[in-house]
């Protein structure tokens, strides 16, 4: 079979720990499926900046732009918080989502049946969410023009957030094919009662909609998105929104899962190159330890292979792998209820291996 | 006594309904207290827009520049939605802010105690809810220019988010003084790791803290709090933030405590002037039917009567009555279990009346 390259990036904290049983995974599906995969690790983060003296080396975008998929682990921790703005995780982060062209963050919140109770939300009101946030992720304020200035009142800030109609319809597209795969709803969020931006996407949305008959559409504005998330969450299928309140609202919507140890993201390019990554963060606090739950990189891994690689059977697998583990009653210290019976991330890496 | 002037705005939906309530609560609180009040009604938002035009009509804004204070019901509705920009409700509701320099929205979002199953959190992780969210009113992306032009790639739009070092600086003050009388933990809620305005927020918070040493302060990425919104409510005091972020952490806020329809807010301008509102909207589903909970707008009434006139002992009683008519049992449909044993708006006005 043809050879697929991997770019491996673990990153910080406990980065390394949960790539490295995603990379165990990865092995066993590769014997067990006969697909091939060769990866090359490469330096992101914090470890750049201590290493190379940028979050994001040259050397490390080359080895992305070479690969088919990125996987990457986690990145940042408070050793980097107060470095300047160029000797920053996050700025690493933002580089290579433009440098790769990743302006789509797919954002699953699944609410898993064994685990309903670990959200702070009544299991009656949580039961069936199952929703996707696909979030725009190279535009908007967070790659608008960003200045200090004198003004009338003394100094001032500037962030300036600006779309355009093709970077809309580019995401809003991929959100409605999404929706068609899934349960044919789509909920647009804007802020289209005072933002210009807002009235362009809502303009956009409501042409491209023409093209999707099929699917649902409802617009919704983003402070009454936060307020319905935790309303009727199970009623939410595809929502589609731009950077910053993807942002917002992405975390809100994964915390409603109650597990956020367990969710993955894919934020995609053009054609089918992703990369791949746990919503969680670096958690320097137990890095090291063997405490961390590589369910969230393990499931990353497996929306590559399915999204990037069309390799259904072993994505397929390896999500009833990690389905069946749990309901076997095997939890990492995050959603051990029973802390004294919480297995490693080691142990919970070979669980869901031998499951395969 | 002096006589204190109240501009009173029904606006749409069951704006008129529950500020009627309100009003008679008003009436009782000046009988028993011996308070003397002046009321002079305007019209506002799609009512106006009907009648005069426009959805702020200068005489309005006069009404309200000559009074006190001002109580507004609710505004807008979907006949009004498909209007073009300056003929919209939500239109009037900016300028008004503006042109009153109401620049500190402050919306408190308290469990009560006998409705926490309202909720869809559960009622452990509730326990204790009882925070505040002050929002910058006047300015960053709610005010800054916003244009459409041609781009390199055809067609786009522009928003501006500016905040100068006294617009924060006024609002971080503001924030830490509530927290002062409270219990003393701000949480400052920014996107500092992406945003120069964001930074700048930062900055002033960080000066303007070494004047309010006696308050413990927290800074917090806006995606973190709208996850920790929800893992932790109860442990949060005040937060404050900038205009959008606190738009949608508000309505989160309010959204955790189950009962929309008992939330009250107040924007404030310099001094003491400032205009009450109940956080929930013109409903204009349920307009005119006696139907809606008027307990938000007299709350409302209870935060202008303690923030803007200091009559303590007035807003005190108001809000014992309602917490004694909601523990007797009583509830509209919004808040009841049981809906055929709900009381109308009038007959909940009557009640806390009677309770004062
Ligand atoms: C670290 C930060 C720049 C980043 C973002 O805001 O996009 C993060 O919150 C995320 O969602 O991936
Ligand atoms: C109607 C709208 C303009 C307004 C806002 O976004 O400020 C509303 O959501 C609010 O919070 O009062």
């Amino acid at each position: 079979p043809e050879v697929k390259k991997i770019a491996v990036i673990s990153g910080d904290g406990i980065g390394p720990e949960v790539v490295a049983e995603a990379e165990k995974v990865l092995k066993r599906a590769e014997e067990l499926f006969g697909y091939s995969f060769e990866t090359e690790h490469a330096l992101f983060g914090g470890i750049a900046i201590d290493e190379k003296g940028t979050p994001l080396p040259e050397e490390t975008l080359s080895v992305c732009k070479n690969a088919d998929a990125v996987l990457l682990g986690a990145v940042g921790g408070p050793k980097w918080d107060s470095n300047p703005k160029e000797l920053r995780p996050e700025t690493g982060l933002l580089g290579i989502r433009k440098a790769l062209g990743l302006f789509s963050n797919l954002r699953p919140a699944v609410v898993f049946d064994c685990l309903k109770d670990a959200s702070t939300l009544k299991p009656e009101v949580l039961e069936g969410t199952d929703l996707m946030v696909v979030r725009e992720l190279t535009g908007g304020i967070y790659f608008g023009d960003k200045f200090r200035r004198q003004g009338e009142h003394g100094e001032e800030a500037v962030d300036t957030c600006v779309y355009n109609v093709a970077e809309v319809e580019r995401i809003v597209r991929q959100a409605f094919e999404i929706a068609q795969k899934r349960r044919k709803k789509l909920a647009s969020v804007d802020k289209a009662n005072v933002l210009e931006t807002s009235r362009l996407w809502r303009e956009v949305v409501i042409r491209v909609a023409a093209d999707y008959p099929d699917v649902e559409l409802e617009h919704v504005l983003v402070d009454n998105c936060a307020m319905q998330l935790l309303r009727r969450p199970a009623s939410f299928d595809v929502i589609v929104t731009e950077n910053m309140f993807g942002d917002i609202l992405s975390d809100e919507a994964a915390m409603l899962t109650g597990s956020i140890g367990m969710l993955a993201s894919a934020s995609m390019g053009e054609g089918a190159f992703g990369l791949y990554e746990p919503v969680h963060g670096s958690a320097p606090d137990i890095a090291g330890q063997n405490l961390a739950n590589p369910i969230a990189t393990i499931l990353s891994l497996a929306m590559m292979l399915r999204l990037t690689f069309g390799y259904a059977d072993a994505a397929d697998a390896i999500e009833a792998a990690v389905a069946q583990v749990l309901n076997e009653g095997h939890r990492t210290s995050d959603i051990a209820v029973d802390k004294s019976k919480a297995v490693g991330t080691r142990e919970m890496g070979d669980l869901i291996v031998a499951a395969i």
